[in-house]
C-alpha cells in the first residue's frame, strides 16, 4: 500500500482555535476537487480547548508533498501561522480497514 | 454534527505490533457491513515499532456504544487483550472536511 497518511495535532494560541479550526475547513474546501485527497478532516479535541487534529490521506507521499507547493495551500498556511502555538506530526502508514 | 470519532493509539506487548494489527484488520472487516461504522482505518506508526493508530468514524456515539455490545467485537477484544501493553484513546469532535 503505498498511501500516505499525517495525522498532525495543531496547538492553537489560546481562543484562537476557532479562527484556525475555520482556516483549516477552508483548505479542506479547496481539497474538494483535488483526487489525490481522499481524506481531510478537521477534529477539534474535546480533552484540550486549544487542540485541533487534523486527519489526511493521499494517494501516495509525492501527492501530498505536490499540495505543499499550491499557491493557495502556501497562502492559507502563511496566514494561519500567527495562530499556531505548536504542531506535533504524526508520520503513520495505513494498513488496510473499511474505507481506506 | 453528531458524528462520532474515536483516533486510539495503542501499544502491543514488544513484538506483538504485526499480530495486533492483523486482528484489528480482522475487526475492520467485520464492520464493512456496518452501515453506521464509516471509516475504520488501522495505521501503524513509521516512529514508534510498537505503536498502532487506529481511525474510527461512526455516525454518532451511539452507533459506536452499540458495536461494543456485538458478541464478535467482544469476542476479538478478549482475544487481543494479552497483545495490548497501553491504550490512548483520543476524544475528538470532527467539525467537517473532505471525505466527512
Amino acid at each position: 500500500m503505498t498511501k500516505f497518511t499525517m495525522y498532525g495535532k495543531l496547538i492553537a494560541q489560546p481562543g484562537k482555535r476557532e479562527e484556525l479550526a475555520q482556516m483549516l475547513l477552508q483548505a479542506a474546501e479547496g481539497l474538494q476537487s483535488n483526487p489525490n485527497c481522499e481524506l481531510y478532516i478537521v477534529n477539534v479535541s474535546e480533552e484540550d480547548p486549544d487542540a485541533i487534529w487534523v486527519t489526511e490521506l493521499w494517494r501516495d507521499a509525492d501527492a501530498h508533498a505536490a499540495s505543499l507547493k499550491d499557491e493557495q495551500t502556501i497562502a492559507l498556511i502563511q496566514q494561519a501561522r500567527p495562530l499556531i502555538a505548536g504542531v506535533e506530526p504524526m508520520r503513520l502508514r495505513p494498513i488496510g480497514g473499511k474505507g481506506l
